[in-house]
């Protein structure tokens, strides 16, 4: 597993946080479960297996009892991210994250909501609306074996961290292929100048989009620098169309609102665009911010009780350009991570994957004196 | 099971279509699979049982292969309704719609992603984002029993129809409540005049939304002159705060393009409006509207051929209104037919939610001579 | 000039503000500029004139140094209110609200923006983004000769008042129409109850919509038994389709977020749909909320310094659903007013729009006993 | 007036169109009124003036009878783009677009309501609801001095041609600044490949936005090779927040959908990303699609006779993402034009806004082999 950094190649000119990854904004942990396993012809329900999940934990405490601020933006929908009206709604995340495979969104999504019913007393009055993303890996994954299953989603909690977070071909990652490379899990993060705030944005990205040409690196065409991907796309057209999806997940410890956050996530979109991606038609690309700042929320159960008013703080909108940067910036080089920490996988059918290989990357980079 | 017309109740002045229901509308088909098992003390995994699943089938092709232009509105967000984000990137529906309770939505989609897969080559591209919807049935249900299984969604679409719907204690309409009596599942549906165009509009409802004291049947304040509700919301402040919710799909055989069908289903919350909700923050106030008439759409399939365009119909704008009032109606319609069809029903704990008995709300509309 | 509860009738069942008036709401203002001259056959440019300028100060500030919490909702769009895309980003409202008929936005906005201007030194980085609404009053007014003039806003602004609110014929409501009689200017308040926080919510409408046959009064189809109107649309079709806007403006004290604004200005669409608009095609229903109770809040300038962030508070959640009651029933009580203190205006071409008739409507109301 | 093509830059692997340009589509016209008076001090009111006004008309027909399909997106709402509520409820364009200063929003949205009346009999009901679209020009212009006038409007009507398009300090753009440089209008257009449908989109920006060390050309990060802006901005805080709006006009001759309009609009802003733009606080970036494909559409008229359904066309989504990546490169190219084109402007107080000298671009490209 590599990352940008150890190579030498830094994303833009901010300055990441401690471990370069969500992680970095406090109390956000990410856990995974990986399934792989078999190889060979695929058998629908025998495999092969390259698959998972990942959860995303937003803060220390139980987010069902206690929300936070949090946004959403489509830039292209293809794709399904649950629990979306409710954030749009009320503006709060009740939920930790669940990130999966296209087919398996429902067993997770259920498998959340018997983890958040088991904390509770059923005779109460209390429903979940869990937050489950994917993206598709059936290209290597015998995704339509639906080889996930509520244990793995217990697996991802148990080893949820809030260390550094393995990238590439983890969790819900796994089977991801990104820009004709293989694809997956990747983070980064930013702290804005003290003089800005000093605030911390992190993310995560479960990268399983792009098309080979239009990857660029720190501005460098280095797709068009390298030769056509020859994965193989059953049943799609000469070339495919850019299939495939990116789920974004930022955080930030500066206090934002929710109309702020859902401006947070529009702006992951660009730093999608800056790494060559366009929102292509089959693809979904779905970003959800949260602001870890204003603990305390009271909880979005129906008959809690709670005090009319809540006392806040918002980060005032004059200040926020710096975070919109941050957020750019981190999702490229979260994207160049999942590029740079998968390895290359053989699938389903000895479908292979391949890396983006550091040498090859460092070649082209190397003739464009900036990108370094 | 009674309906409202069969009461000498006309909502409105419009005309309804031959069944007064969804399935006017040429191709709809309606199925439920309902689960009413067991009395006594809730005992979770074991019951008692009062849900269901209950599927759209919004034309009689492969909705997977042969997309309907769709929209979709939010009153209020308290809820679930998968799919949305394909919906409003694509205008198309391109999935069967399933209705459960909220936390057997996973299970559900998961489903509709096997029947999917099913008809296709698994070795082709092939994913699914299928439209799953739901509302709380726990008051009376073992929610967290999860007893919705697949084989529950196949009895559904097993029983799927296009002939009269089954209303009130049915499919995912089975334990649900609505203000404050006995609610579920409802229908109906208008005739625009012919000089308007002739159109059909058909509204099926999961009515499980609304406060007892604000019931309006025909503008009349039946709510305010019956008892209040006694049905207790365990865990719920005193009174309750609206809980509840109301899932809304509308159905059409007028030509709308996608943004035309997303204007007919914000209306369908003017229909909640005049029935007496408010959208309330406890409440997830879901539409959904499609329309039968541009049947041809190519198949929003990754990699399939299709020709660059595509010739199509659409109705001019100037035309829409007629279909607003229609929707309007129908969705107050549809609500009366579910709280009028469901029996008085007892579940888990003893709990029981009691109908809207058709004499006393006579007895009400009687005082009102224009309600009848 | 009367007001529904003059006549004994009460909308709803919440108890409104001491001036039942958006007033209530502590520091809101507004002034009306009434244009009335001339009368005969239209001459454009000459008259006659039957239109205004209404004002509306959203606090005893100066809101371009000082923003306030605000939220929009477009029911229908066939409308200008212009402003939203700054409303929507930043979650404030920085501008007093203009309002107008639909062919003097642009002078009245450019009024706003020269007022703002005056505050500050021109050598300064400063720019305004007004918000300006309209309706379209060219039944009865030569709405092209644009009798509108800058010095109309100015005395708008000079007769601003924290007092009771002129209502019918007056501001820009001097030539509105609704639901077939002579709409205008229309404002009513509610007190949520101390046991749900004793917020003040106050509404102010522009009423040019609706059609005469679908008019309710507290549920009651007044349209329906009163007779068609008579007032001819020049070049509509026979009929007419329910042209006309209405905008509303939602004030309150509660400390509603920009989201919670958002949600707050949807639901005055419901007390629309209860009146009897289905926002109708050609019907422009625009609605702006705003909340009085951050006050402090930085300045939206450019470069204006401000601190990275500041304390605000907000209402939880939780506690909405009953500021959501009041904005029906403000709304729709609001709409009622407007009809009430309209009086019967003849305009251009002698083409006369009457007057809601006090006794007719009560008569009406009389046979049904909820309703008084 | 310089273009990037003339310097050997070419953004980007596509082909444009024969003029590069948004008069590429048929029937797209532009036309310019570019206001230049005066220098030295400021005097409010006298000048010196470097403003303007620029009008597109989207077809060679009456828009206003005959309406297109059209979209918008929001990158960020600091700006003012009228008519919006209108082309996203009815999904068409029926106005001409007016661009110009923010302070001058008004009177040109009113001269465009003039135009619009004069063509009707004014007893007839008739309302028009135009788009008019603005940056702020105040750095250099007496923006409060209020130098557009109504004959203005006239003037870049008069001069509206379908041949190329003038670029830099003309029109709108005559005092504007982007990314510390001088700015203004540019153009540029893409031919979709003959195998991907052959369609044209245009792209027109009015570009007043972004932050020197941001600016990218073809990837290469050129604003951190060149000095800082030395462009006083009066009263803002040292370095500026990036402050400035960009509006983008998309045109194609692709039939598109409402929808479709709405997805090609958001791709405006991946354009803006990759030229350096992260949507800034400070920032107006509104952008608006529209198709010229589907003639024939009913007019927007109230009353207008029209048959219940029309017959149009509309690409097949499979086909959209080619027409992504090209309004992606055209709003890169366009940006790029703009800046060539404009001329190093002193205005008000001898502030200065110096071009981008093409010596000095290329001194810079050329040490990256991949953009020329």
């Amino acid at each position: 597993m590599t990352r940008a950094r150890e190579l030498g190649i830094a994303v833009g000119r901010g300055r990441p946080g401690p471990l370069n990854a969500i992680t970095d904004v406090p109390g956000v942990r990410v856990g995974h479960a990986t399934l792989i396993e078999g190889d060979g012809p695929l058998l629908v329900g025998r495999g092969p297996v390259r698959t998972g999940v990942t959860v995303i934990l937003p803060h220390d405490g139980n987010v069902w009892e206690e929300p936070l601020f949090a946004g959403c933006h489509r830039l292209n929908g293809n794709g399904e991210l649950t629990g979306l009206e409710w954030i749009r709604e009320s503006g709060t995340l009740t939920s930790p994250i669940g990130l999966t495979n296209t087919h398996s969104v429902g067993v997770v999504r259920d498998a959340l909501v018997a983890r958040a019913v088991a904390e509770h007393d059923p005779r109460q009055t209390f429903w979940a609306l869990p937050v489950v993303g994917e993206t598709w890996d059936g290209v290597l994954n015998d995704i339509n074996g639906l080889h996930v299953r509520p244990e793995h989603v217990e697996w991802a909690f148990l080893g949820a961290s809030d260390g550094p977070v393995l990238e590439g071909n983890v969790g819900s990652g796994a089977g991801m292929i990104c820009h004709g490379f293989k694809g997956g899990i990747g983070t980064a993060s930013r702290v804005v100048a003290p003089e800005a705030g000093g605030y911390l944005v992190g993310v995560l990205v479960q990268a399983n989009h792009g098309r080979r040409e239009r990857l660029r690196v720190n501005g460098v065409p280095v797709g068009e620098a390298l030769p056509p991907s020859e994965i193989p796309l059953p049943g799609a057209p000469e070339g495919g169309h850019g299939g495939g999806s990116i789920i974004v997940v930022a955080a930030t410890d500066a206090p934002l609102l929710p109309n702020q956050c859902a401006r947070l996530a529009q702006r992951a979109g660009l730093g999608i665009a800056r790494t060559g991606g366009v929102g292509e038609h089959w693809s979904g690309d779905l970003f959800l911010a949260f602001s870890t700042a204003n603990r305390g929320l009271p909880a979005s159960e129906y008959g809690g009780s709670s005090p009319f008013t809540v006392p806040i703080t918002m980060l005032s909108n004059t200040h926020i350009t710096p975070l919109f940067d941050a957020v750019v910036e981190a999702t490229e080089e979260a994207i160049l991570n999942a590029l740079l920490a998968a390895e290359t996988m053989t699938g389903r059918d000895g479908i292979t994957a391949h890396r983006l290989e550091p040498d090859r990357l460092l070649t082209v980079l190397r003739r464009y004196e900036h990108s370094l």
